[in-house]
């Protein structure tokens, strides 16, 4: 817990709830009725309403990205190392806004929730929604708090495939793009990974075809499975041995299957934490919404095509360690921007840490990232 | 089938069984006082008995390395592509030897034969065997056969530590060893994929702590996944991208979980087929006999002074898009061979197929690795 609140933090913040009950026609080209999502905020929007940030997560993140909700929380937001006063995203000149996408198991409507039709979880029945869908709610959410245009919409991993999309959909909406360590579209071995979680998850007898809720159990085996693939693959082949290499946790081998390695012992953990708190039809629909974003499929598969539509300003991150989305796929992004003739900034940050560097405050990336905000022209009056 | 039988296969073969009743002790000090192994032979040994090849099988190998069973088989052996007359590895000239190692699931005593001490399947009360532990076998198999010397050993991935650690352990009997897709010890990223392997097969309920047998079904699930992971790291992105692509099955998306790339019906079908042919407990062992894999560990830590008791030639391949077992790898054992003064040759192949390339006739290789084939001097009286 933190005793004392850190000076750059954004403080004590409250998840707010709204509730939407315009229909939402999806991808899929089901209709959900109503949906509640959960959001918090960090900073003051000003008069003028040109200082708002939206931030996207990836699969695992949620509203909560800086501060606490308590002086007994253990750790910060998930992203409280770049959003706060002073830092990257600077809560002293933006007005920051996260939210929890539908589908999601934090708060918004997603497969956990209570079908209003049956009284049951949806569960399985849940539709599957797609990066388009989760912008297309973003974009409902910024009308009910009154955003016109976002400063600048960010993200890393399939949050900043959001923010792709948010660039093609509602070209008007956005001055500023942040796509961090992300990719155009997954490759097959993307999806080969994906295949190998949900096939953990659905194969898992404790997920009884996705209604494990009325059972009163969950697919816990299948979700740490899950996890496990997941995480190898966020960290680096060097990440992994600078933190582990081959140490064994007796110092022998014991020859039998319990943990030997410290590198399984991390891994068992963190499946082991991971699968608590997280609800398996979220993860499920989270892997199907990255196997199918590729915006280019709207415009004849031509990536340089459907980004023309883009208007505001770019700044495209990637890493040298990761192989989940490597450089070479950001560069894909950069080079169909660049061949439009958009206003685009590139970084490949050098830093061992694979995919999760963008979770991090590397120096480098902090520099580049920050500059890069700081630039950013917003009105500078403040509400009161 | 093959309705005919090419001209350069070793044609059909009969796998043959040497029963051994020296009590063999293991490195995790147990005993196991006899045991069967089932081996294949190609060739003719000549009469001075210096031109025997052994191949080391990799996880999913064993002794049918070669040829056809009979008939009606639709397949030729595992590295038919090279093994066979006029072939790298030439059976006009070497008298080849494949064993199905102990502990395997084809023949050779491992966890689904017969415990004669009770008279259940051995199932977890196997001892966990390692490569040191594989090579002893096998140098009894090559004592059985009357083979003093090796003319080469040979093997790829888990094969080729088979190679490495016959030269440290049995530096006087074999004259040339080809290490190929191989490491010298697993990273923790490998050891990280392993144990994501292990997690689905211990976790199956079906497994029953490896008691399955008895109950008359076995791990499917866990096995399914353990090769989907396992298989993900035998291809490169590129050959995936190549083979797959983003490619649709049914041209659309569906919005559900079934089959809708077709990189995910290749995997399933992977896992599918290779878990009705192989030992749960199997590829437990094997997995663990790859992690343990370290043959410095008994040398301080030093590559160099453990590779310093090798006497033979040594041929080193990797592959350019292997990233289980990278080119990185292969040079740290070229390094240290070269470090001693010892004969090595290195071939990095430019290849897009990733690990698995070690299985294929892809022509640089084949051009390599022949040539050094050919540079072996044998004794050319053959057996009458």
């Amino acid at each position: 817990m933190p005793a004392v609140i850190p000076a750059d933090s954004v403080g004590l913040v409250t998840p707010q709830t709204v509730h939407v009950d315009t229909p939402l026609t999806l991808e899929c080209k089901r209709v959900l009725p109503a949906y509640d999502l959960v959001y918090e905020t960090y900073g003051v929007l000003n008069d003028v309403r040109d200082n708002a940030v939206l931030i996207c997560h990836a699969l695992s993140g949620h509203h909560h990205a800086a501060g606490y909700h308590s002086m007994d929380d253990s750790k910060p937001g998930w992203w409280d190392e770049c959003i706060g006063p002073g830092k990257v995203i600077d809560t002293n000149k933006f007005f920051v806004v996260a939210l929890n996408n539908l589908g999601g198991c934090h708060g918004s409507t997603g497969p956990a929730s209570i079908n209003p039709e049956n009284g049951h979880n949806w569960g399985p029945d849940f539709p599957l929604v797609t990066v388009k869908d989760w912008v297309q709610v973003q974009a409902r959410l910024a009308d009910h708090l009154d955003i016109e245009q976002w400063a600048a919409v960010v993200g890393g991993s399939l949050g900043g495939m959001q923010v792709l999309q948010w660039s093609v959909d509602y070209p008007e909406r956005l001055r500023n793009a942040v796509v961090i360590a992300s990719a155009p579209k997954l490759s097959a071995q993307n999806i080969a990974f994906n295949e190998v979680a949900r096939q953990s998850i659905l194969t898992d007898p404790d997920f009884y075809g996705g209604r494990f809720y009325q059972h009163d159990t969950y697919p816990r085996r299948g979700l740490i499975l899950a996890r496990m693939v997941g995480h190898i693959t966020y960290l680096s082949d060097e990440a992994m041995k600078q933190k582990f290499g081959r140490d064994l946790r007796s110092g022998q081998f014991m020859y039998g299957f319990d943990v030997e390695f410290q590198v399984e012992s991390y891994l068992r953990h963190q499946g082991e934490t991971f699968s608590r708190n997280f609800d398996a039809n979220t993860y499920l629909l989270m892997t199907k919404a990255l196997d199918y974003f590729d915006p280019a499929r709207e415009y004849d598969n031509d990536l340089a095509k459907t980004l023309a539509r883009a208007k505001c300003r770019f700044l495209v991150v990637s890493f040298t360690t990761d192989w989940r989305f490597s450089p070479e796929r950001s560069r894909e992004i950069v080079n169909a921007l660049i061949h439009e003739g958009k206003d685009v900034c590139y970084a490949e940050i050098d830093a061992p840490q694979g995919h999760d560097s963008f979770l991090l405050s590397i120096p480098r990336y902090v520099d580049v990232f920050g500059s890069y905000m700081k630039h950013i022209k917003v009105g500078n009056t403040h509400a009161s």
